[in-house]
């Protein structure tokens, strides 16, 4: 399996980021290609030493990294990756790596 | 489900960083209670725009935050933390977070 971690920094108006989230992204978000799980964190992000600075992380499970590139570059891919510009005002860190259970 | 998503950038040597994460580190932070699945990065860590800086990452799956905190301050715990100052030799960052599906 691969993932793909989505990190989003504390935007400038979190209630305007959620509602546009939940709302609005996550349904062109669901539309890509390959995607084959999708949860977002609940709550507050904590880092061990306090705030971590971000304020949501998605994380997009594909089978392997061929399909997260197949899914990142269809059309709803691109239209999910446009999508994230209208509403990430406090930037994004995008993580992509197979994975496997130890 | 709780996560706690644990980012190890580039080390100094990345090979001695393998070695030394799966054949003492890994089976150290297995221990720790409440942990009920564990999770690498196998590769590279690729970011939208091409090397990421992080070298490994590791996903451990918790029932939920309180089981997060009770693991993590636990003996098995703070051994698993202390051991990450032994071969993290590029620095960490770690999310904790609740998720829940979308």
């Amino acid at each position: 399996m691969a993932r793909v971690v989505v990190m989003y920094k504390t935007p400038k108006d979190p209630s305007a980021f959620d509602q546009y989230y939940f709302a609005t992204h996550a349904p062109i978000a669901r539309r890509i290609p390959g995607l084959r799980k999708y949860e977002v964190s609940q709550g507050a992000v904590a880092s061990p030493a306090g705030p971590s600075g971000v304020h949501l992380v998605a994380v997009l499970h594909f089978d392997d990294m061929a399909a997260v590139g197949r899914g990142l570059t269809s059309d709803e891919g691109k239209a999910a990756v446009a999508d994230v510009g209208k509403f990430a005002t406090g930037g994004v860190d995008i993580l992509m790596f197979d994975n496997r259970e130890v």
